[in-house]
């Protein structure tokens, strides 16, 4: 049994705890932890009783606690980071790593320093059962080298205060992690279009935006984001190789006749839609994290998520070609 | 250039006859008959002028038409059709071929007696893509031997006056012509199975029903006649072989992703979703009758629809399993 | 955490072992038995250590025994369900409940004598996912009363000692207890129709068949088994309600632009067609026995697919349609 | 009956010489013409007999010619189409209009001057039913704006003298064409992305590409050309707009359950997926020129494909975003 003291009692730290205590195998969540009181003896009873911390410095210092769970805002997360792995202790953290490049430079170099990889980041795709089989498919070489990715992602609509960034940092980031894994490349350069806007934004957002992306090898990606589309949460990749192309499967639903039509649903929800891979992401975690290893998104790719974003951000600016700058791999990480 | 001289403008002559007019290379309509000689003169219009006639058999005899289109009512076709026979001219004859078995083998007689080919009965579908499709991969013999069929024949609705055999005479009568051509073979029983009735039917209509056929190489069909099923016009048809399973296409649509689901359009309406059938089998019948050949239905192919519908009816009606049986094919029509 | 003795420690058996220890949470496998011993212990491996029997009746009644798995041969069923009626514990049996409707019938009737629900059966397709979202879907109300169900049970091949009755019994059984709980209704008839048998059987096995069943409320049901279609494991379901059609989900593979094609897989093997499902229902014993409460499947269920099951083999043999007779519904199972 | 000559009798020639012959309504080849004596008097053959010219220009002239059909080289359309013009003929064109976009404002001019609407280019997408249907779908209103397209234009291989400006001459000429059309727009700025090249290509050709077109309302167009994708001709069109996306259908095939997927035919050969198409096209512009006017693709419509053209090959090599700058469009096209 892995004892997880979870910091940060909010919907999705609470969401966390459901999980933790009614899905998965082979955890109990024995410490919460959360600066507002309240919040976190509310959590501690969803995990059936639990030790109630308001700092989580002590959280991750318990020594009835073997791992640590981070779903506190992303400002918070450098800290905690650091602090658990001074303590030593095995990570999730939610993304972001943290909020600017520099924080997570400063935790990549910190768990290097400590010899052990110790924190998995919160990338849930890449355990969608969608593209796990996409991935597989590549890596069975039937179809060559990809050349093309194609990709949507497209929510039926944002809040006022989502604004131009928002794209890249609250939507795209998923593409940028999972993608790059997908293919077992880095990036190199991007750009971002911007067609005329929807009428269903506002002025502060450029919505629809085609996003480029460039990997080192060459291959080249667009990514449609479109978060006021309406129609739904509609997640879509095309792999195009040398020797053919592979589509992700959607979601599977029955298909209805009905009103001069056969239709098939289209999801909403983002938790909905990825519900399997968050059980199935934090489930491996645990499995891991019990055999003192970490084998999901790390550290390394939460740095390279933030320096990604930080140029797809300046490319919707500019409207140019940026280029995307990386320090070197640390062995480390390779 | 093919003159032709059409019999019966209600409605479907008159479609028949802008067909003719507009659509079809090489024919070019020069008679009309209509027992309503108003109805007649309308047509004659439509063909861009044509002699309009008031009694069949004078159109038949005209040395100006060189061929017979028959859309009279069903009663009517038996006269017309032996007349057309006697005067040795080439026909085009909308399903019925005549109202009863026993007509049906007069005129198979009356054609095999003359030792002309001269007879093409408008069972429209043998020219439909779909089906086309699905023939020539039977044909192709990487199936295998079909085995088993699985059909839908699927109406909006029908009005109030359609009562339960017609389910059989007005719209089974497709499949029961197109399936037996589909795998090559002649039926040997029919079983019909009477489902609980949809709200939407009334007392004289039981509706759905499943209707099965048997085949003498033993294939076995069943077709799901649902005629008020509110969705669509539906018509589906799977052959199940010894070495994989063919699914006929559906009609060609965008696919349309709003209101959370992905859409594709059902056709509501049998002239739609057989429109290229129709012109694609009048153009054949003409490129033929130019050529002193006919290669679609025969009268035979009537005849054996007669038949089958006789048995099905009764089937209706027993609950049993009906034989279906026929005179021994004539050499005429191997 | 529950305590479960598993009694038969087969292929089956070991699979349920591994389940119930690495992907369900809050059970533990304490004892196992098998009349050999040699795999009794194998399987007490898997789960980590467990007690040996070679006698299950002990394993029953071992007071660190909560509840019980019963993965034995069809045979042995019927003496491990009274014993563990007797013993008042609750139990997971493997289907078939017995190998005779007389023997499901002593057990229905011990159960209901205990006063206790205590019996799930093995029906595994009730916790499919694209069962569920059928059955959703029909209970939503949108598409009023199902008429028809069309569905097909397709395997790639069996065994050369896999004979006609066993279409019924180890292939359509799952049709059987699926779809009338799909429907929430029980069966009044059944009838067997027998195609052209496909060059890939035997002498012994007639394959393909379609087994009809009619519900009480008059649901019409055909289903097509063909366990050497050679192309997959292929199961469909469609449900024709009043107010449209509703098709079951496929499960979901990428699609794939090769070869002139594009083109999804189709399973090959039920486990993985069915592995989730297998899960989704132990999981569901277990957090149900925990709380002293059963909910799927039950004895009587077990009877009634017993009963129709020897109605169609019946059916297999005369030709006719033969009514499926049962007791009536006790009070204890409404 | 309008009677056609033909000039150019190579093997586009002889296709559009059959089609008119055994297709095509209400038209007559009654001329055909070509430097090579014997390919055009092949051509004269296929018609049922025409008078022979070597000379397009004596062609043109012959008063028994009502109607021209230029399937010659690009680089001999300018003087015939002015020496059509001159003479006030209609004309169908096979693309390209003119091999320079000087070339393409002379003719445009020569029209306009001569005040009659005369030329219809051959860009046959435009009457591929395909096409059709997401253009009805849009100007429906249902959808809203059009805010992005996503294409692809896969063909299965190229010969080896197939270079890298041909990507857009040769083949993403139809996307220029169709698609502003399709939107009712017309383009602003192009954009070409290299990816890695696929294994299958050469040193003169960098394929795949990606093209982007930007249209004056905002609309941004991302066409993948890959010309040797091995698998197929692949077609696509995807409009997102602001109320609903629109997929263009594919091409109808049955779907096959074999070796464990069930698959559906891509096309590999641009004449068949758009066979249709051609006879549509053709029918269209005889139906048309009968009356004296043109619907089709104009002049201008070629004159735009050269500039754009000229763009997207200027944008192969500088890897910018190039501006599309045409001529205002004269009020006799508008």
């Amino acid at each position: 049994m892995l004892n997880v003291g979870v910091i940060g009692c909010g919907g999705m730290g609470k969401d966390h705890i459901k999980r933790l205590t009614n899905k998965i195998q082979g955890a109990k969540v024995v410490a919460v932890s959360d600066v507002f009181e309240e919040g976190a003896k509310e959590a501690a009873a969803l995990a059936g009783g639990a030790k109630v911390y308001t700092d989580g410095k002590d959280l991750i210092n318990d020594p009835d606690v073997d791992a640590v769970f981070i779903v506190s805002p992303g400002f918070a997360h450098t800290d905690s980071l650091l602090q658990a792995i001074e303590a030593g202790k095995r990570v999730f953290c939610e993304k972001p790593l943290a909020t600017t490049a520099q924080d997570c430079k400063k935790i990549v170099d910190a768990e290097a320093a400590s010899g052990k990889h110790l924190i998995q980041l919160g990338f849930m795709r890449r355990y969608d059962k969608g593209y796990v089989q996409v991935k597989e498919a590549l890596r069975s070489g039937e179809y060559g080298e990809p050349l093309i990715l194609h990709c949507t992602h497209r929510n039926p609509e944002v809040g006022t205060n989502y604004n131009t960034p928002m794209a890249v940092h609250d939507t795209a980031i998923h593409e940028i992690d999972t993608l790059h894994w997908l293919v077992d490349d880095e990036y190199e350069s991007a750009q971002v279009i911007m067609p005329k806007v929807t009428k269903y934004s506002h002025s502060e957002l450029k919505d629809p935006q085609i996003m480029l992306l460039r990997t080192k090898r060459g291959i080249c990606i667009d990514v449609e984001v479109f978060v006021n589309c309406k129609f739904g949460y509609d997640i879509n990749c095309e792999v195009v190789c040398e020797d053919g192309a592979i589509k992700m499967a959607e979601p599977s639903y029955p298909s209805i006749r009905k009103n001069a039509a056969v239709s098939t649903t289209i999801d909403t929800d983002c938790f909905v839609r990825f519900e399997d891979a968050y059980d199935t992401e934090v489930q491996n975690w645990v499995d891991c994290a019990k055999q003192g290893v970490i084998n999901g998104p790390t550290a390394w790719d939460g740095y390279l998520a933030a320096v990604t974003a930080d140029a797809l951000v300046k490319a919707q600016e500019t409207g140019q070609i940026e280029p995307i700058v990386t320090e070197e791999k640390p062995a480390f990480y390779k």
